[in-house]
């Protein structure tokens, strides 16, 4: 599984090239991307990193990884992600890590959104739940609104109080089995007032890099 | 001036009865019907408000009107609130005071959504500039999207700083001119990566109150 990990990470780094600036997603991947940047940053590359949330911000720093935002830049080259399932069609589900405000900014603004899986996260069609994130301020009204577009809500905690993302957020879980219209569902969700964003990524990946053993298989569009 | 707002709050108060969970909107004539539910108080009146701002909830709670929240309750009777402009079709432009967010949850949450207005705010055609509360984590891609859709954005400052709604958000001014479909500009508004709610309230009031010189005028869906 680690050696997975960093099989992806090292195929994904041959994506950045000298002077890019790179989106940096969230999750265990990605660590290992980190890991593998900052390898090549000692050995000279000069890029600039935008994290997608406060923890990669910590250990991208902490490895030494030079870092920039959104004051500062309005357009990423490559961005390099994790996702917690890829359909046929690259969509996503992101968000299990409770940073999707902010990795779907990062993917938004990069030129190429590269996710990195292992395969069984590779799917035909969607079903997990969908991640939601929504104001605190009334959430149980925006929770019965979700409900009413057919979802099952789950309110996420952390240590038995409600799970706060970094934009100071609540997190819902939102089961609705497969989904049919990836596209459609999102934006119902994004409608309905409390709904700060969704974890469905509709039409954004451009690269998927898929761990199969001991191989890496490469799918672009 | 305000021989009209309090003309109006008088008005509105009408609408509130025993026993009622009444939304309290926020702007200073909101603050006047405050004062007259605070008198009906006394004389007896049983009520519990739910607060749209943490101003509204400061001064109700100095005027001693029991408050509740949606941790307790998920249906209003009525809510009561100001708007910077209301057209033909009770379409509104709120935001002003920058509560846009909590406004809209009270006036959804209600039954009667009740607006109080001066006559000069009551317009065939919506034109001032709508308040969007946006996310600050990468605010200005957010307002690149919206000037694509073809609005013209200012950031809210107070004091020479960004302004801070109370869900911790910014507040971007956004001007279309007139708008002949606020329906879809709010849903255009909405869909974007950054936008948490808009300040363009479609379709959702039931009454509106007017204030003509010494009169007040009364109209209802």
């Amino acid at each position: 599984m680690e050696q997975q990990k960093e099989r992806l990470a090292k195929e994904a780094v041959k994506y950045v090239e000298e002077g890019m600036v790179v989106g940096l997603g969230s999750g265990s991947t990605v660590n290992w991307t980190l890991e593998k940047l900052a390898e090549e940053i000692s050995r000279g590359l000069k890029i600039k990193g935008v994290p997608s949330s406060k923890k990669t911000e910590a250990y991208a720093r902490k490895l030494g990884i030079p870092l920039t935002d959104f004051s500062k830049v309005d357009q990423l080259d490559v961005a390099i992600d994790g996702a917690n399932e890829v359909d046929e069609n690259f969509n996503l589900i992101k968000g299990g890590g409770g940073s999707l405000f902010r990795e779907k900014m990062v993917g938004l603004a990069s030129k190429n959104l590269l996710i990195i899986i292992e395969n069984k996260k590779n799917v035909a069609q969607l079903g997990l739940p969908v991640p939601v994130e929504v104001v605190p301020y009334g959430w149980r009204l925006t929770a019965a609104g979700i409900e009413k577009t057919g979802g099952k809500v789950r309110i996420r905690k952390h240590n038995d109080k409600c799970f706060i993302t970094d934009n100071g957020n609540y997190i819902l879980d939102c089961s609705f089995g497969n989904l049919n219209d990836p596209y459609r569902t999102n934006q119902s969700l994004k409608l309905l007032v409390g709904v700060v964003e969704t974890g469905l990524f509709v039409n954004m990946a451009s690269t998927v890099i898929v761990g199969k053993g001991e191989k890496v298989e490469t799918m672009a569009k």
